[in-house]
């Protein structure tokens, strides 16, 4: 391969085609034989590990326990919640042969658990002293997407689902935002360095079946909106569905207060296209497969010696916790390589010839611009953890600041439309349906959210002039 | 719940039944809504999660790396292997429809992915250079089976599946060797404290689709065997129905060869069968979500200061990295505790009262009997860190002496039917199928393995007297 074939089409060129094109160039994934579906190749897979670890350390250290449900889901449990079906029917994919055999009752492959979860919450719960009932499960989901694309909609995705149940609503709301801040905000800013806004869905976007949705939404570098995680409290819907009742210290019977709340290899797809440039990927050292790259440079790669000395730097390397890889692929000239750990957005590369071993050095460059610098082989380990320590920092502030740059707070409708085009807009909203799909339709940008942490304010919808909803302004944007 | 309702069937009365009550006593599982399905509670979860964690850790030190591919897979891949298809055309289930219409091609439900993999590793796979290809996969996988039992045999199942490519023969069988004894055999020692013998499968017994097939089995406390993870060695067989190709150093082009290897939640099954007793479950300590349980006791649980010594007891047993829980539930008294944690296998429990709490000690129980004693508070952390230790090894050796005991070297046929009809027999064989199912017929005993270690025999065959094949005595037993 050469290296224009390794090369991707610009970002202001055609934004979708250099998505498409960097993931599967830079082996993240690959197109799966059936429709919308993705193979996700080992560097793609370490990317999502080192998310998921992270996610699930959280999830236990805030109480809850995983288990795992059945793939497969009677038909009729889909039905039970009349919201839900309605959201989820058309993308649904049924078997309905199995053993041979046609199936008397067809089976769902799951989009979701609620269903399954809720009519095992129901057997599991009888006393006040069995709430908060708090579970996760780690899953593939399948959803028959009609516009899939690789991580963003993809016809099956890997994600987990949390799923709890409460005494009452004040608890479920306390857990629906605990999810959503303190798991998913987190995970999202200190790990995948994407500034996400934490907010409120509008009526028209909740999940099928909730009665609050909240959802972290970040911006990407073509100024669209990526919804990156939700939360949902689901009131007492699934409860009364499902039959999960308690009864309280009082002896009176109740229906729980539920939520769900899930986060899923979409987020990947958040931090490709949030930090991502011209040359491809740009990973956040926290969750970059390889951290440091060493490539043996000069004559012949080097010689051995040069190899060997980068293969003991490597090791020295991952004692101080530094994810490093050395390149000694024979085949490739240093100059290919440079451009294919570029491409694949490995924070630091570090050059190793014989003249700067023989100087004790090693060349760093860093994945974004600023001169090659010789640095000292016996600080490595050190110098390396305070760069990519400071090139995490780094992509947090420089995402913040190019969202903050793209986003205008008006309220004249013309600059909404403007901004929108490029970014997003803060403006107060009626509140009303058929007002946001006339914003829909006039401008293409949906309302993202409400943000939780917002100031006050009332005045006029940006569109229709009636009275605003919600106290507050609402984000709007183009999203994915 | 009383005690008398948490109680199991003794395994002597009806071992079948005493396994079926205590998944669901214990909390492991439930059965799922769909035939053959479960639901993994949190407890047996948690098992699963530390076995699965070790089995990671020893699948990327021996330099695998984990990937992901579709659950769904167009029906023709599975046809292309003609001895795949063979072999699981009985237990697919099928999707025909999704996203509200019937699909062109039906989609199978993965019961395995040699065939999806083989695809994307001829697409992968072009030069020596590429080779060998160690990929591993974390899955649930569907088949329909005839006769499901809680994990041991479910229509839906959880596991990791490796699959492999490699220039010849010795690399992949090298790697089949690999996987079977440094991942599997060592995980079930060392973590489940199970002593499985590594082995060969016998023609009949191999894989849908392999030129050889190795077993790791374990006898149960029945008698039975179960064969707790395998490792196959496909030859050329995918390669060519795939096309894995790849360019020697030579400039030829030859078929790669292949290898595939299974270890899944079938192995909790095994755990329970092999270490479990009328009690309950007993779990080795190294898979035990809690290692120690300490259960406050006296009048009111003891009082606050009781509990409050049991939560600092337990995060300073956390501190010396020993998983500790304190069972402070308000409305069920000690002796309940007492049963309850025995029935769900925890090694070892402390009990604190106001008494012990003045004296500075606990009083420490084993699962497995030997006098209650007092422990110093002070040392509690050493001591039950060496308790856990020398517990692992005691469950370790027993269930060896119990297998060895429970095995019978033979070459006359009734010591033999006497042998298999409570353990196993080693015996010398013909190496026919139809040799091995009369065997089956008049005994309910299979051809478990031939093991790997064992020494060169050449005699008679013990069913039909001609002459062994195998240079070595076949394992026989009835198995799960």
């Amino acid at each position: 391969m050469t290296a224009d074939e390794r090369g991707v089409t610009p970002q202001s060129e055609d934004f979708s085609a250099w998505y498409n094109e960097l993931v599967i160039k830079a082996e993240l994934a690959d197109r799966g034989p059936a429709r919308g579906t993705m193979v996700i190749r080992p560097y793609g897979y370490r990317l999502w590990e080192l998310l998921k670890s992270d996610l699930d350390r959280r999830i236990k250290e805030t109480g809850h326990e995983n288990a795992y449900f059945p793939l497969l889901i009677p038909q009729s449990y889909l039905q039970r919640e009349a919201g839900h079906v309605e959201g989820f029917a058309p993308e649904l994919a049924v078997v309905t042969h199995a053993g041979g055999k046609p199936l008397e009752e067809p089976l769902i492959v799951r989009p979701t658990s609620e269903t399954v979860i809720g009519e095992y919450m129901a057997k599991w719960i009888s006393s006040h002293r069995d709430l908060p009932m708090l579970l996760n499960q780690w899953a593939n989901v399948v959803r028959w997407e009609l516009r899939p694309r690789m991580f963003l909609r993809t016809t099956e995705f890997l994600w987990q689902e949390g799923h709890t149940a409460h005494a009452d609503e004040a608890d479920a709301m306390r857990e629906t935002v605990l999810a959503l801040g303190t798991i998913y905000a987190r995970t999202a800013r200190e790990l995948a360095a994407m500034p996400v806004v934490e907010g409120e869905k509008t009526p028209g976007e909740r999940f099928a079946g909730a009665v609050r949705t909240l959802t972290i939404e970040a911006m990407m570098r073509d100024g669209r909106a990526l919804q990156a995680g939700t939360s949902h409290y689901m009131g007492t819907n699934f409860a009364r569905a499902f039959g999960i009742q308690y009864t309280g210290g009082d002896g009176e019977r109740s229906y729980a207060h539920t939520t769900s709340w899930g986060m899923s290899t979409r987020i990947i797809g958040g931090v490709i296209m949030t930090h991502g440039d011209d040359k491809g990927l740009v990973l956040p050292p926290r969750i970059a497969p390889y951290q440091v790259v060493i490539v043996p440079v000069g004559r012949d790669g080097g010689g051995s010696e040069v190899v060997t000395a980068a293969v003991a730097l490597a090791g020295r390397l991952a004692d101080a916790g530094i994810r490093a890889h050395v390149d000694d692929r024979p085949q490739l000239s240093p100059g290919f390589k440079f451009n294919d750990w570029e491409l694949r957005g490995v924070p630091a590369r570090l050059e190793l010839g014989p003249r700067d071993l023989a100087a004790g050095s090693a060349v760093l460059a860093r994945r974004l611009g600023g001169a090659k610098e010789a640095i000292r082989l016996d600080g490595a380990p050190a110098r390396l953890a305070d760069e990519l320590d400071a090139f995490q920092d780094f992509l947090l502030a420089r995402a913040t600041a190019f969202r903050d740059s793209h986003t205008v707070t008006t309220s004249e409708w013309d600059d909404f439309t403007k901004a929108v085009a490029v970014g997003w807009a803060r403006a107060l909203h009626c509140g009303t349906q058929d007002c946001e799909q006339e914003i829909k339709a006039a401008t293409g940008a949906t309302a993202r959210c409400i943000p939780l942490e917002a100031d006050q304010e009332s005045g006029r919808c940006i569109r229709c002039g009636r009275p605003a909803a919600y106290g507050k302004r609402v984000i709007f944007g183009r999203a994915y």
